[in-house]
């Protein structure tokens, strides 16, 4: 069997590998457009943190240990008669099976100025980031436009280097698209704390240029604001321009139509990662929820489905983390807003004790939970974390809850270990604790 | 209803406070023989981070806050005939539903010795912490008797404090009750490493005085150890006096017999924590597994099942953690070893990973774990895991992942959020890499 991966970014390059795994025999061939790759989800860390484009790249070196051919070289179509993949240079590579891992593009809203010098948009390439990083040593001013997850991460990093930074976002709420009102409250107020502007419910009129370099951010409101370098961060569009040339069927939000399997409409190409069409966990319809963690849960179904069909996807929970200073913020599956426009009836159950035990052991943060049940059959359908270190895994206790369609009462006496240095109380679990206060609204 | 809580350290003190959450209008009465108690999984952490009892204790005010009566007493006998709890002083208090949570002792072993001056164990009571915190301020050399979690961890804080400290265990590694061997190692390298001295596959053949004061620990082998300080941390036994004597079925173990609802052999009176009798989710077998975790679970259970029989402990998995300076170690289930013991064929996934993500983030630390699976079931029974700040709520997904019985396969393609700063990476997070490894086994 020989497969070919077209994409090497977060998808591609876990599905080859897994890929591997799964058949030892199978010729693998990875066909990649950039030299080198990033590992996706630390891209905005690269201007805070790691102050290096080449510290956050994916190890090809990986590649080569498992035997994976990587072919540098763009796809320019796939000939599916024929079970091809063309390049631009004209080589034909042949395939049995194919996988699709092409990823995402920014979207680039219709703002007038925003082509101009210094505009930067989180791109998944090396060399393009690597500019990004040398502009910002010169600068002083930077808005984001868009406070969601990727805006809310580069703003906190360009603060970390002392940047005056602005966030404008359109909604009444930065994160507002995966988190409740209150927990947006908790992300903004710790924005503010770190000294971050943070504009909402504004929209960007214009980027103002002079000698077309960026110099200023014109709002609807009127307000002005200094800036030489403007980050755009309003989300992300599936890149399925082959996939649409080569006949594929496409779904709703754009993405390339995958069955359960992750199959295309095409039974020997398969799809994974931000270019694959989501279905929701919870309503099965189709959903826009785009991360780096769904697409390498994708890859490894694709990777297990090559040679038999194996594995099915029973839709996206959505289950992801963010961190902005000291303070952690995760989610898995939906708000409340979220579930009550999806039209279930709920309860919610809360929690607040901190992340070690007793309160008095240094370093101990404020934790806070908020599980949500659909009263029909008292299952649990989302759940919201802020916290510190343990943000995340708490959110994925959460995340495999969901999974398992566990009910409230199972959850509030499920067994979970504790440690003074390591976790809340046994008393306060939050997990636990949160079931428990949401039994009472069962 | 009036319900009467005999004990009032983890178990009872939960226990009270989910039985008002469950029942609102029942009169509740905690017997809690100690004026203050401690949050007792907290106690080693009063010798080298608290530096205080005082730090360690119980939120009394919750209880009056809940309108929970706290009587400070000693129950002499429970009247089953009357039902009537008989207290020291005369004092008659009858009940409807009574809970025995009168927790454990901790075993004292039969070296000539023992009873001399400067020998403490790892008693729940104030007053006698408070006597080994004093001590502890002129004291040079401790001998810790026993390496199991209690051991570790106050050798670990003795060392914080700067005594020198040994530890004596009798098996070949410390920690082997709780953990596999390859893990047993790693914490007695960072025990060495934090200048700890790890002597195993030793017994201690007599504690030595001078003038009634400790002096010497003498070892089998020979050797003479100096000491200023023991601890004796070989274990508890159930405090099961009263039950006894009340006519209560004791289990094999020394617990008092409970059922599936956690009631004894008397229908109105339950029991939780350490002094019931526990039995294994996977044997059902009676198991010797006491953690201040299993006793506030059980406690809930307890709370939630007085008024009506409502929830059921399909039996102990066992979940917990400790750290030893910067590491991190926690289980869930059966080790390798516990379940070959148990009669199960095996096979296990590993996987070695970061916390944080990609590895040249700040602060990333190494993360280990095994996952160890049934196969006739292809069920997970087990997982260990050593890391940073995140290794307790790892251990604790693995423990809901064993109680909803998920197979390799489900636990391979769940969903896991991922972040940078948080987690390792989306294709390395531990636990769906681990059984990725698996799978190739399976």
């Amino acid at each position: 069997m020989k497969v070919v991966i077209v994409g090497g970014s977060t998808a591609g390059f876990i599905c080859s590998l897994a890929a591997r795994r799964f058949n030892k025999d199978a010729k693998i061939v990875v066909i990649r457009r950039e030299r080198k790759a990033l590992v996706t989800c630390g891209i905005p860390y690269i201007f805070g943190t790691l102050l290096s484009v080449e510290k956050d790249l994916l190890p090809d070196k990986l590649l080569a240990d498992n035997n994976i051919e990587l072919v540098i070289g763009e796809v320019k179509s796939i000939r599916r008669d024929k079970k091809v993949a063309v390049l631009s240079s004209g080589q034909e590579i042949s395939y049995d099976k194919l996988v699709l891992t092409t990823g995402s593009i920014p979207v680039r809203p219709p703002i007038p100025g925003v082509d101009l010098e210094n505009v930067f948009f989180a791109k998944k390439d090396p060399d393009y980031l690597q500019k990004l990083l040398l502009k910002l040593e010169g600068a002083k001013d930077a808005v984001i436009i868009g406070g969601g997850f990727v805006g809310v991460e580069f703003a906190e990093q360009f603060r970390k280097r002392g940047l005056n930074v602005t966030i404008v976002e359109l909604l009444p709420h930065c994160l507002q698209l995966n988190f409740d009102d209150e927990y947006c409250v908790m992300a903004e107020e710790k924005l503010r704390e770190l000294g971050i502007r943070v504009i909402t419910n504004e929209r960007v009129e214009e980027i103002v240029g002079v000698d077309g370099k960026v110099a200023m951010v014109r709002l609807a409101g009127g307000e002005r604001l200094k800036a030489d370098i403007v980050l755009v961060a309003v989300g992300i569009r599936p890149e399925t321009t082959l996939a649409r040339e080569a006949g594929l069927k496409v779904g709703e939000m754009g993405g390339v139509w995958v069955n359960e399997y992750m199959q295309t409409s095409d039974e020997d190409i398969f799809a994974a990662g931000d270019c694959a069409e989501k279905y929701s966990f919870f309503t099965k319809k189709p959903t826009n929820l785009r991360l780096a963690s769904i697409a390498a849960r994708e890859a490894r179904i694709v990777a297990a489905n090559l040679s038999q069909l194996r594995v099915k996807n029973a839709g996206t929970i959505g289950c992801f983390a963010t961190m902005i200073g000291d303070l952690g913020l995760g989610v898995a599956g939906l708000t409340e807003r979220a579930a009550r426009e999806a039209g279930f009836d709920i309860f919610v159950g809360t929690a607040t004790t901190t992340d070690k035990h007793p309160g008095a052991m240094p370093g101990a943060k404020s934790l806070k939970v908020k599980l949500i049940f659909d009263r029909a059959s008292k299952v649990i359908i989302g759940g919201e974390v802020v916290g510190g270190a343990t943000t995340a895994e708490l959110a994925n206790i959460i995340s495999i809850m969901i999974e398992k369609r566990m009910s409230v009462e199972e959850i509030a006496f499920s067994q979970y270990g504790t440690h003074p240095t390591l976790t809340a109380s046994p008393r306060t679990h939050p997990i636990a604790y949160a079931a428990e206060d949401a039994l009472l609204r069962a």
